[in-house]
């Protein structure tokens, strides 16, 4: 650890990590910044993932035992630190980290049970949360395609909770790409479309399934759906006309891990 | 219509549909303000919600076939409409609606198939697509207890995009009391709990059910739990630690309206 008076915001390496708040540096740099306790936590638990944590002395104090992990902690000011983050009640520590997202074929491989595949999903939010789900879900992976939104995004890095750093993840321009390389594996792409033929509940997820989402406001492209196996809809028995799209995922993804969950051992289901 | 110049910020009428914003406003006028075209022709569909519109001209060309339901609609500039959104890109229109909120006895019921109790939770955007979700699933109405965000926070009532206005709302200082209605009726109390005794997936949902869904952050104060017929957990199979709350509350009501529906169609299930 440091000793040194806590940085402010005109340092140079300060001003520099807050350059990571643009997406196009983000991509240029291949860092992105982890922002919170449990962020940092999920990064310091990857290999060679984190390159610096910035944190105020009284998060140093707070988050001592998690920051021991850290080797070199640089110390900052409560109004640089703010500049690094981007929620509101900044929890004083921020990691610089470097991008974690995987070659498609590592994501979308011969032995994924469960698969999520995002195209055009544009919400920070949504994004971060569908990653939450599929990792509590025991998915396999999740694929941004399309125009996603940035994974690296602060909000989407927020919103995964940690689970950005335990789930592989790729990034894929071409959502069909994705698309082709589950189906060749002989994975079923089961795309999400509330105008759907089959329903949710009479859909049979029991095998090898990839989760094919679209945009939140106008869903998936047609041809994109029509290159699924299959087209799914949550069905809707109120007066709602959609759900949000990260409820709409978690929903699916757990019938699907329920039905293979009894489909390998018949005592459930 | 009106044909008047468009009314500016400075205009007593929009200063005053301003001050709707604070919820101590709102609590005291019993008004909130309903942002967007889908909240507004949620709002028109409720008789007697509405008690004024305002819209910029372009938005009341956009949507004139909305608007023409509304009677009068005060026409305002684009300036004095974004002070009376919370949107980030207002779509143009907003309007001042009545409270809708209903006494407890009126959404717990003795024929209430299906019900959600919010106990605290914090966050507009879950409350609000909370709503939408139950709406979705067909659920009879929505409470929200304890300490819970006002269900007319801008930020809910556009998560719930319009559900607010299908389903039946009641607030309930006191979630021990919205509990003790739904046993009263021989509604099944689900506390949905991480560390719950039943998994989701074996648990009995087929009777009438109330779910009752704890804070984002420190879930159900322990008495509250113990004081539901059954402590559920939504299956954890990844590394994430937990799943976001408005995700959890659409596994868990999704699980639930499967099998009510199977058991009353066997052919489903």
């Amino acid at each position: 650890m440091n000793h040194m008076e806590p940085l402010t915001p005109g340092n140079g390496r300060v001003k520099d990590a807050r350059k990571l708040s643009r997406r196009s540096v983000r991509s240029e740099r291949r860092l992105f910044l982890a922002d919170g306790p449990k962020a940092v936590q999920g990064a310091l638990g990857v290999d060679g993932c984190v390159v610096e944590v910035f944190a105020t002395p009284a998060a140093l104090e707070q988050y001592h035992h998690l920051l021991a992990g850290a080797g070199t902690v640089t110390l900052v000011d409560d109004r640089a630190l703010a500049t690094l983050s981007d929620s509101v009640t900044p929890a004083g520590v921020v990691a610089v980290c470097r991008h974690l997202d995987l070659p498609l074929d590592q994501v979308v491989r011969p032995t994924s049970r469960l698969l999520v595949i995002c195209a055009d999903v544009r919400d920070p939010g949504n994004a971060g949360t569908v990653i939450r789900t599929a990792d509590a879900v025991g998915a396999d992976g999740v694929v941004l395609a399309g125009s996603s939104v940035d994974v690296y995004n602060p909000k989407t890095v927020r919103a995964s909770v940690g689970s950005l750093f335990h789930l592989p993840v790729a990034l894929c321009p071409e959502p069909g790409a994705a698309v082709a390389a589950a189906r060749q594996h002989g994975i079923t792409v089961l795309a999400a479309d509330a105008a759907g033929e089959v329903d949710l509940f009479d859909a049979d997820l029991s095998g090898p399934s990839a989760w094919l989402f679209g945009n939140e406001a106008w869903g998936l492209p047609p041809e994109l759906a029509e290159s699924a196996d299959a087209r799914v809809a949550i069905p809707i028995h109120g007066r709602a006309e959609s759900l949000n799209l990260s409820t709409a995922a978690a929903v699916c993804l757990y019938a699907s891990a329920r039905e293979q969950r009894a489909s390998a051992d018949p005592r459930h289901g």
